[in-house]
């Protein structure tokens, strides 16, 4: 038989061979249902379905029950090392219950993301998750519009509208301005991410705030303009013309951490040595960076699994209302601190 | 107007606002048939369509034309950080091409693979994407079975029953040991990979020819059961305890590399001083570890793209024989190579 031209087992082909009604054998072959009958029997008609290739067409039975078991998931850039562990568990989380992801890049800015997200509406998906929100997020609101539960992740919008997992950004700088202080360093910059997103705003307040508890001053920031070792280098280095007395820098993300390496060792200067540094995210691979960074480590896979379960929930009622999950990062100490 | 229960606008009432016939709205709302029509009215359309809320049904349509436009893609951990280029790549082409990537973990083992083949399979994908090919893949047999096409990317199996787009495995090892010896290194080990992954059996196979034409001896040989840091160290105590005279280690993989590092320090060896360690991958930040790691630099982004413009080219023409594309890696010399 030509394995292309070949018609697929039915549903009641598979049936009459275990030998029980057509609508067990759907139950059996159902992963939502399958526990409602004998385990016995479950096997029976998995081993026919098996047997004979039958396959469960989930894109019809998703027209019938108007079920696409699909959940888009929009993140900036799947090959920054950040989101791959927040993705992982995400998937783990969904494929546990039986649906799949749908997984696109939208590093282009809101246009493209909206393109990204009618895309994933035109699939039927029945949620989304975003990792890409900004802070009034126009992607949000058209998924609001289509009626899609939307969850977002890692980033937050200034307001409620959804439910939200982040990491405590302003707790995790107050972490990394305390044990600068515990060293005895007092003059204390902060390389801070780009103002558009929460993560950017949320720990250059909680910089100024653990400041303002250590009665330093907060006033040598620097902003970097992306989340990128080469942005980092960039504010580092006006960081560094403004504030040469500087004994050590929090900065907001371990790669603007990993640019300040750069414009230190461009300029002679040692770390811990001359300037202590902090990062923030504790990415894979940052432990074995020369000097090893001590970093505030997120929890991202922790986030991405409780993003999953809050989207899942919503979809089985409509009416929940949002929540907003804060995820407490710890301080890992490693080798880029050590007392002025 | 309630959001949630408004109706969205059919394609039939888009079509009379920008004053033009259904079939043409039709093709104006497809980026398959858009180019059709002349672009003033491409634009017209899809303004009214996006006034008035309408959203193309791309599984309704799929149904009809019976093409989902989903591609799946089956990785064996979104989390290790080899992927995540690969990852980023395919769904980039996709994206352009109107297609969706359904992306699923498979790390589990070959029963996993398949439940997850499977699910992609009811969800009517197009074609498929493996990153988790074994050597003589059960996987692929399953997608070939189905009639579903597949392309197989970073891991090859043994067979040529799919395209396959891979890394140069044997000429990488070549490059990472003619660089050894023409240091001057002679006696030289490998930490290989995992043997049933064609990365594992082909890289190792790479570096007995290699040492075989500088006419040295190949035998300094440890086995990692997986490409990980632990698994590398491991493998790494093995070697040094056989043969503790290396003054140089090619490995099959950063990661392993990394555990080789772990074990030196814990001996008080140092690197480059005491053994010279090559790399395999240059994965991401692998610049910034102590000391910077000479790798080979595989092309990850580009293995990704033309997995997924093999697949698009194998769905549009059936018949299209497997091709197989191998891609050169290149040496990247760093701080962890020295004349010993």
């Amino acid at each position: 038989m030509n394995e292309l031209t070949r018609q697929p087992a039915t549903l009641q082909e598979v049936a009459d061979a275990a030998g029980v009604h057509r609508s067990t054998a759907s139950r059996a072959l159902n992963p939502e249902k399958s526990h409602l009958i004998g385990q016995d029997v479950v096997e029976r008609v998995q081993a026919a379905a098996l047997r004979m290739g039958y396959q469960r067409d989930v894109l019809a039975a998703g027209l019938r029950t108007r079920r696409s078991r699909l959940i888009g998931v929009v993140v900036p850039d799947m090959a920054n090392l950040v989101f791959a562990p927040i993705l992982s568990a995400i998937e783990t989380v969904l494929a546990e219950n039986g649906y799949s992801a749908l997984i696109a890049n939208a590093g282009g800015g809101v246009e493209q993301q909206i393109r990204i997200v009618d895309q994933l509406i035109a699939h039927r998906v029945e949620g989304v998750v975003l990792a890409t929100a900004q802070r009034d997020d126009p992607v949000l609101t058209r998924c609001l519009e289509a009626g899609v539960p939307a969850v977002l992740v890692n980033r937050a919008e200034t307001g409620t509208r959804a439910s939200t997992v982040i990491s405590d950004d302003i707790g995790g700088m107050r972490l990394a301005v305390e044990h600068l202080a515990s060293l005895g360093h007092r003059r204390i910059g902060h390389i801070a991410g780009p103002q558009h997103l929460s993560t950017g705003v949320l720990r250059r307040q909680g910089f100024e705030q653990a400041m303002a508890r250590a009665e330093l001053p907060a006033g040598a920031i620097a902003v970097a303009s992306a989340y990128t070792r080469d942005a980092g280098r960039v504010a580092a280095a006006e960081l560094l013309d403004r504030h040469p007395d500087l004994t050590a820098v929090a900065t907001a993300n371990d790669l603007l951490a990993l640019g300040l390496y750069l414009e230190m060792r461009a300029r002679g200067l040692a770390c811990p040595k001359d300037i202590s540094v902090v990062g923030h995210n504790d990415m894979p691979l940052i432990d074995m960076v020369d000097p090893p960074l001590t970093t505030v480590h997120i929890h991202h896979g922790d986030m991405g699994r409780q993003a999953a379960e809050l989207l899942l929930k919503r979809i089985v009622s409509q009416e929940a209302a949002p929540v907003t999950r804060i995820i407490e990062p710890e301080l890992v100490l490693r080798g880029s601190t050590a007392p002025p």
